[in-house]
């Protein structure tokens, strides 16, 4: 443990949620009714308060920080990076910023070339779509209901959950319906129907839009925030060849599937099958400095050698956070932290939570890869009627009260803790799931 | 001079710009025609390359390291927070994040009561603008031609320069002419008679775009890369009064004229008039970890209390980027970095501009304040016509070559040097500019 920056005096939670409570200003809430957690210093899979009181983080920070906290070799490469050059304008060239994209390319599939870095995943896939549209000279975005993909003008209006409405102010954006069988919009009864129905529905919402007006399908591989929804196979391989059927551009947003979070570098590894931009954030460095990006095909990459790209942005390829990346991969790749999200995620992880839900009523579906699954809890199996908030608040302070961090999302625990969580966390984890379960019952 | 980082091999500008244009690709440009200088390392207002050849940095990379190059107070509580909790999600309370708001409110005026963190002037722009439409209740929002607000969805078309064509994908958005005398929209011939007609012009466009649909006038305080354009005096004044008067908010985009830039803590301060938001990013913690965010005023901070709020992002008061913000406006204070700025800028700098104004008939106009100062370059001082593009890539390359980094936007040499700049920088900056002016001539 390392003690609060000596800068700072204040050392009580009350103090820090004081502090916080009177100055700043919280996302998607309303400020009157909130209640944070003080965090005063993390690390592996631990965090803990002000007062010593010790978490398990099984929420990752947002699905962020796939390494762990505090890790000592990508702490070390921001604080020589610090050191050497904090900052400097995109135009000129970066040794970090070089090293960081090479690195990203290496693990991306054979075809792609170029890397655009910005600040997060929103602006990731903003700019995704401004090269999709560019590049083809079309207009129209058609992407799932299902899905988050950024708080920006055209990232929140891409994002098909309910966030989007109150901010409909960009146009050119389509929605359709994306596979999800315990749910399904197609009355599908299997997986292998789903993705049928669910093709087949695509198919019609290209037609309706006009295929000649669509720029890009932006899909999340793995749509993560909305439920993480496990495409059935063959439902990306189809969407690809809808795609290259019309002419339109595959965008997949990998900002909290990729780097690692499902056992794989990225999601799309899974299903073998390629888009033509690949936008990240979050894993590519666990958040710890802030940085997303899009890795541009090699053929879109020609296309902007005598094209303007129009778009960019003062912090493109921050040395600090690219330091951060170079860090990350290289310790991720020398200590096979991906490997250990999909032994220990698709072993003791998927073992542990179908036993869960075997046991609990109250649970209607466990779903999931590697180090990124979820608990879909329901008032009663039949109906799958979505668990009440009520419950789901007491369902998170009793989680927190026993010790864990969780993610909670509507109706569901998405159990997502670090790529590198032991299988001791994973059993200690499981189990205060497994009894705050029992006491909701 | 500190040593490149071992982690990196190669070590000469070639290896670093072969590195880059292998795996990076770049804002706002044809991928194919760049040729990025390499930078090694830098201190204070100078940068260096990895042959050892120095740079007078007179563009502060973007008009962004207000506090200079490697601050080494900035850099020690970069390293510290790293250490102590490098990230965490923006639901918990953290420490420095509300150390952060604190002093960034500190400086706002009167009224202002919370700070949303964002990662970059852009989605401060966003979501400004999000706070404006639900505050509100109205649509549109209203900018100048003469702008720049950030490259995402709503923040590009709220740009007003011809970045804002190719993208424009938003709707809502509506633009006026802002005051300019040099090159009037107005046929105004005197400061005055600018003003007078531009705050005219501006009551016909919300005339016509209807007032009750506006839900805020979004404005530079002092357009930035737009030229530099100091407003005349009475014109924020009667922009805020036609605000008042049509019940729409007054956003002002502080990214690059805020936090010293221009001898004051805000531009606005220059002027006596109050916004109901402030964006802000850059000059905020130089840069050196991406953050930007919005101060939000009490009413607005009031009535978020119950209802939600629909924005947000992972990154939102990251960590390293609040102990970065405490520690620049600490050390700002502490050394008078403002003053300096305002000391030299509107003294050795506004002068020596004015004196090479009055030498090289190419200098159609000198304006600014502070370390935010503009030549506007042209054929003829008659026609007023833009000094050719040709002649503007010469004149950079010239500067280069004699070791100045300068800012060049359009027909024009932004003069924006760190907040930190000495006399002596000043004038050898000056000199330089001087003599390649004489060789264009």
């Amino acid at each position: 443990m390392h003690a609060p920056n000596p800068r700072h005096a204040p050392n009580t939670n009350a103090d820090i949620i004081s502090l916080d409570r009177q100055h700043v200003f919280h996302s998607w809430s309303q400020q009157g009714q909130l209640n944070p957690m003080a965090i005063a210093g993390a690390e592996g899979c631990r965090m803990w308060d002000f007062e010593g009181r010790q978490y398990l983080d099984f929420s990752s920070q947002l699905v962020n920080t796939n390494i762990g906290h505090q890790n000592p070799k990508v702490i070390a490469a921001i604080k020589a990076q610090a050191e050497t050059l904090v900052t400097v304008a995109p135009a000129h060239a970066n040794q970090a910023r070089g090293e960081a994209a090479k690195r990203i390319l290496a693990r991306a599939p054979a075809g792609f070339s170029k890397v655009f870095f910005t600040n997060a995943g929103a602006d990731a896939n903003e700019n995704a779509i401004r090269m999709a549209r560019s590049f083809t000279g079309r207009d129209k975005i058609l992407s799932a209901y299902r899905s988050y993909h950024g708080n920006t003008g055209a990232a929140i209006v891409a994002t098909g959950d309910p966030r989007r409405v109150p901010n409909e102010f960009a146009r050119g954006h389509a929605h359709f319906f994306n596979p999800y069988l315990y749910r399904s919009d197609f009355w599908a009864s299997h997986e292998e129907e789903e993705c049928q129905r669910a093709l087949q529905h695509l198919r019609r919402v290209i037609e309706c839009e006009g295929p000649e007006a669509i720029a890009a399908i932006l899909l999340e591989t793995i749509p993560g925030t909305a439920g993480i929804l496990i495409p059935p196979q063959g439902y990306l391989d189809g969407v690809r060849a809808l795609a290259d059927e019309f002419g339109i551009l595959l965008i997949f947003d990998e900002v909290m599937a990729g780097f690692g979070r499902t056992g794989s570098w990225f999601a799309f590894d899974l299903f073998n099958v390629k888009p033509d931009l690949i936008t990240f954030a979050k894993g590519v460095n666990s958040g710890y400095v802030p940085a997303g990006g899009v890795i541009v095909s090699e053929a879109i990459s020609h296309y902007f050698d005598d094209h303007m790209f129009y778009g960019g942005l003062t912090y493109s390829g921050h040395p600090l956070a690219m330091a951060a990346i170079v860090a990350t991969l290289d310790t991720m790749e020398a200590h096979n932290i991906v490997d250990n999200a999909a032994t220990i995620g698709n072993g003791v992880l998927a073992t542990g939570l179908q036993h869960i839900s075997q046991k609990h009523a109250i649970v209607g579906e466990t779903r999931g890869v590697g180090v990124f699954h979820a608990l879909e809890l329901v008032e009663d199996r039949q109906t799958r009627t979505p668990l009440a908030a009520d419950k789901m608040n007491q369902l998170k302070a009793s989680l927190i009260s026993k010790g864990l961090l969780p993610f909670i999302a509507a109706n569901r625990i998405h159990v997502v803790p670090p790529c590198i969580v032991t299988e001791a966390e994973v059993q200690e984890g499981l189990s205060l799931i497994d009894q705050a379960l029992g006491e909701i019952a």
